[in-house]
């Protein structure tokens, strides 16, 4: 059976059923049709985060990835079966894949979050109003700017961009304002994917509406004559912005195959942003479970990294557990293989690219402190012999590790899993952040790229180096950093694979993210507005009279 | 007490409680939120549309408009406050206006629909749908391009642009594609705003989703090599978009301060477009309800007369009465009053701008057959002797006609007006269209601007001309006609008051909407994307750390 068909044929509870069993009553929630709703922020006022909290991230991964969302869901569902109170804090879906290159975003088989096809497509709109957030910062830029109101932005000097939720390469480099005086001032602009926005980073990472507004007015949209920044506060438009997100900043809730409460609710990029689910889902899945199962984007080196350092430090979060997960696949690609050859067993390749999960655990445990479960998810390509020679690997080296064969089985696939991550979240953790704030912003790169990548050196460009230090003076000294680089390696080259020995990292450019709260890194050409392929899914999916669904991942 | 003061002051009942009333089950409807439903479309199945229709029209308005929408719920409720099971259908409003231009769209004073805020700013989300589905068949006009696929699309001729609901002046006309090969084909484009996208039209006038999906295969994006058109059919986009449109295709239902059930649903632009709520809403309406109130845009020279030769035309609705709005102030506009001068009574002016709702008058009764009552909107500054000439003059004339201060007093204050529509519904109606199908283009153009608008030449530019020509040998001749022309006046210049006696009017583009279903018949300039003004509303909307809105209307 296909993804859809699983999920059309599930039997989803009311979603008051799940709201009440997780001690909610009918005040604290907002209902988005049958099987969706939005928990009040409110909810959270004077209740404790007693969960624990773990983390699922993953080794380097295949252009296809490992299965994260697919093992945290079934996970969280082998958590529910064997009668721990477990709820799942994960991102929400942009419509641009759906439509571009095949492939849901709310697990798979039989292990997912459903309603599928509203997750999908809409969910409860969040992703619309950062849209319409975002662009109406930009018309109210231009209009201030056209309009020559104070305090004067210096034309060529916008940074901030418009945005979509849709994969549309046309829109990455535009010329707007064209036609004379009566459509504004003629610029140089762009599009960006709605996940890409500061906007949605801002939306995931505010505890409340008064940091919301606080952190959407600290917005940099260009800058003033004497070279100083002017924010989105200092043109009036933060109030405006918070309105229309009123509803977006409450966290969905929603469910999995198995009656598990799923908190799905944003999903910034991993790269130019921290990539993960919004806090106020984290800390509302703390506040009403026992144990919460939470997900970061791409490998442990970017995805985890900046969970502990930017999302956990600033919404003062502990991880009690980290899940590592990985396949014998990317272990295979990391060995040398190439991508056509991947179905073929290759216990040598393996055994080469082993190097790579390696260093994983090695940041995971050693530098941040935690006890770490390797899930071993299981792919319909992979043999035996693999899978025994990765089991024996990791318990000869004493790891604690588990088949995860959820997407074929459910929560019966996950049961050894979740008996290893109860066990590890019995265990101490010693939680501590790769770097300190107080550490110059370089430093901090540099911290990051030796210690979590293994890079033998660092360079900046002159342009980073000039931005490090113009930010530095402007008072962005003592955010956290945020580093963006390819997630197919631990070099800034997606080429490199395994864990290359002596490479260097090259950080070519320096953004604020002075919203979100962290500077940006980037260390090779990042891709905000992904484009459709030759063959986009949407040619596939349609709907019969009775709205059916077909195509639909 | 403003707007919102007197909407957030307002007890709703819980939306199950409307929809009950109406009759339907708990599965005939999905909640959004408390109160807020979409009534699924299949309920109509099997039912007859037995309400009476009661069209809600107006004179040529002032541009601060004559209240059209807030006389639509003040008459709905004092219907209901007459024991009648009367239900509203009318337009959601767009998001641009609400941070542009001071203004709410859900009528006003004591004769609101609500919620407010959320009808005012997200709604369910049909908007958002609508971009989406519109930018998604941009997305892959540029990608079929770009990627060379059958069946070619000529560069150059695409005539289909991308749309936000945002007023956004810098969009109006843009380059994109800019950056080299990877980012797609330069092309010169622009976005319009939401309401004004064909994709809105479409929803509007569709019946179901099969009918749904053949409109938008039919809405021509460009043309081939041999000068024909390439459809959104042609390049597989239709089944996608249809799917984006799954949700926002059922009419939504809420209810007035007074429980007055309301569908409202779809807000296509009434110049470029037909101006009216969904097909589907008032279909629903009619099932659901005895009397339906429902609006068309702007005055009744361009409204209503949409309302009838395309929206009824092409759903298979008649009309049962219609309600025209007048008020004292645009009387005086009409008499050759300036605007800073409309607060001062006037009546000889009232006298000389009467010959506007003569004609309008005249249109309603003797060209479209359709009883008709006067509705005189009370404003604040009119005086006695102005309503008292008003009232005199029309009874007089044997005109049913009533005073209407819904917007001060609720229900109370159109109780007169709803007897009257009572009355008049009890007449038989001999409604007719303007124009039939089959006359040719020009003269179905010809016609409305003579009978309907009383234009003593009609001229076409010979763009125009050729237009007219090539769409009747492709194969459109039989549409209706959708004239764009300036609501302040019969005439193509918005400076002409009254009923101006000998005018011209002149046809300079002709544009093909293939999936709504009309040719567009352009007399000016249309502005399809507004700009924010020096001061746009947006700089006084703000929220408060408990989420209370300040600002909004």
């Amino acid at each position: 059976m296909t993804d859809i068909e699983i999920a059309n044929a599930a039997q989803p509870l009311p979603i008051g059923r799940i709201a009440s069993g997780l001690g909610l009553t009918e005040e604290q929630y907002e209902t988005y049709g049958r099987y969706k709703a939005k928990v009040r922020l409110e909810t959270l006022q004077g209740r404790p985060l007693h969960g624990k909290l773990v983390l699922v991230t993953a080794i380097s991964p295949t252009p296809a990835g490992e299965g994260k969302t697919t093992v945290s869901v079934g996970l969280g569902d082998a958590l529910t079966a064997l009668g721990t109170k477990a709820v799942l804090a994960l991102r929400e879906p942009s419509l641009g894949p759906v439509f571009g290159i095949k492939g849901g975003a709310a697990g798979g088989g039989y292990a997912q979050v459903i309603p599928m096809e509203d997750i999908n497509l809409h969910f409860t709109g969040d992703l619309h109003a950062i849209t319409a957030a975002n662009n109406l910062l930009s018309a109210m830029v231009d209009n201030h700017i056209k309009q020559g109101l104070a305090p004067a932005i210096r034309p060529g000097t916008v940074t901030f961009r418009r945005c979509l939720d849709m994969n549309d390469r046309q829109l990455r480099q535009v010329v707007t304002g064209l036609g004379g005086k009566a459509n504004g001032v003629p610029a140089e602009s762009g599009f960006d994917i709605t996940a890409a926005s500061e906007v949605m980073a801002v939306l995931c990472l505010a505890k409340d509406l008064s940091d919301l507004k606080t952190r959407l007015s600290r917005i940099v949209v260009g800058e003033n004559a004497e070279g100083g920044f002017v924010t989105a506060g200092d043109i009036g438009a933060a109030g405006a912005m918070a309105v229309l997100l009123k509803d977006a900043i409450h966290p969905n809730l929603v469910q999995t195959l198995e009656h598990t409460p799923c908190f799905m609710h944003g999903g910034p990029f991993a790269n130019i942003a921290h990539g993960c689910n919004s806090v106020a889902a984290t800390r509302m899945a703390l506040a009403l479970g026992d144990v919460v199962v939470t997900e970061a984007g791409f490998g442990a080196d970017l995805g985890a990294e900046k969970f502990f350092d930017i999302k956990c430090r600033q919404a003062g979060l502990r991880p009690d557990c980290a899940v590592l997960v990985a396949t014998c696949r990317a272990l295979k690609m990391h060995g040398g293989v190439d991508k056509p050859d991947l179905d073929q067993e290759n216990v040598p390749a393996m055994t080469r690219g082993f190097s790579n999960l390696e260093k994983h655990l090695e940041n995971l445990r050693g530098f941040f402190g935690l006890p770490v479960v390797v899930a071993i998810n299981r792919f319909p390509g992979d043999t035996e012999g693999e899978l025994g020679w990765l089991t024996e690997k990791l318990a000869a080296m004493g790891v604690p590790a588990a088949l995860c064969d959820v997407h074929q089985k459910g929560s019966k696939g996950g049961i050894a899993l979740a008996q290893k991550v109860l066990d590890a979240l019995r265990q101490p953790a010693h939680f501590d952040f790769a770097y300190g704030l107080e550490d110059p912003l370089g430093e901090k790169i540099e911290t990051v790229a030796r210690r979590i990548y293994g890079a033998t050196k660092v360079t900046f460009s002159p342009e980073a180096l000039r931005t490090l230090q113009r930010l530095t003076r402007l008072g962005y000294g003592s955010l956290p950093i945020c580093i963006a680089k390819t997630q197919y390696s631990f070099t800034d080259d997606p080429k490199r694979m395994g864990w290359p020995e002596s490479f260097e990292i090259t950080v070519r450019q320096v953004r604020l993210s002075a919203g979100a709260g962290f500077v940006v890194a980037l260390t090779g050409d990042m891709m905000t507005m992904p484009g459709l392929p030759k063959r986009p899914a949407a040619l596939s999916i349609d709907m019969d009279e009775h709205g059916r669904i077909q195509g639909l991942f």
